[in-house]
């Protein structure tokens, strides 16, 4: 019983998402499937449209750098935020305030310039850096085929 | 011996890369330094200067799109071809003009989409999908953090 009980709080954080194009749809939607409670903003409107029939959070339209759009989302309350748009300043910027500000305690951000995880470690900011991540893969991706072809002709 | 032997065939592919791009910019330097043979291939002359000192490989401003641009590659005795640029319709369209009419052997494309992903697979084509990546180490981000905090507050 008590694992359940676990799952169940873990399943119910209070999400707040910086940017809705293709990640952050895509984490919006998850999460919220997931049974979070999530809030997406993004400037443009339009791309709400990603966010699936079945999602049950709230959508923002606003700029997620200006105090007042964050304070809308209720970030105060929030569980974790997670900056995914497509500015490495604004991920930065937004991801520092809601740590500094708002007391976020857990805070992630998408960084696209993989010479800047670093300057975001030291500010206690989680990073994730897709192209670093697909670059890997790619890499893992050309040895292990090598491998597998050679291994077929022997 | 025979280790050693196999190690080096495996690091001195040919190996095109298309878009030289962050991603594109960074397999080249690195399967480079592996001591692969890498041409690079960019519509913009101006994304090589994101090209390392080291980097041993060719440089070639073109689209890769046109035929002729592939031939000046020497497509043909590639081992390896990888299709990075920032448009899912050009990489898919290089990487099948590679397979079907090039015959490379080993071919992979970054595709934005994950929609398309299933199409690429039974083209023959293998595919990262830089998004589907960063959403599934953000989810897992969130997950294991929300563990650690759970842990260190009981």
């Amino acid at each position: 019983m008590k694992a359940i009980q676990e799952t169940k709080v873990k399943n119910s954080r209070y999400i707040v998402i910086v940017g809705c194009g293709r990640l952050g749809s895509h984490l919006a939607n998850q999460l919220s499937r997931d049974g979070n409670s999530v809030v997406v903003i993004d400037r443009d409107e339009a791309t709400f449209n990603d966010l699936s029939s079945d999602f049950s959070g709230f959508r923002i339209e606003g700029d997620a750098t200006q105090r007042a759009v964050l304070q809308e989302a209720k970030l105060k309350k929030a569980d974790i935020l997670i900056a995914t748009t497509h500015e490495d300043n604004v991920n930065l910027m937004v991801a520092q305030v809601a740590l500094k500000i708002f007391g976020v305690p857990h805070v992630l951000a998408r960084v696209f310039d993989p010479k800047r995880e670093e300057v975001y470690a030291q500010l206690g900011v989680d990073t994730i850096c897709p192209t670093s991540v697909a670059a890997d893969m790619f890499l893992q991706a050309v040895v292990t085929g090598c491998a597998e072809r050679e291994g077929a002709q022997s």
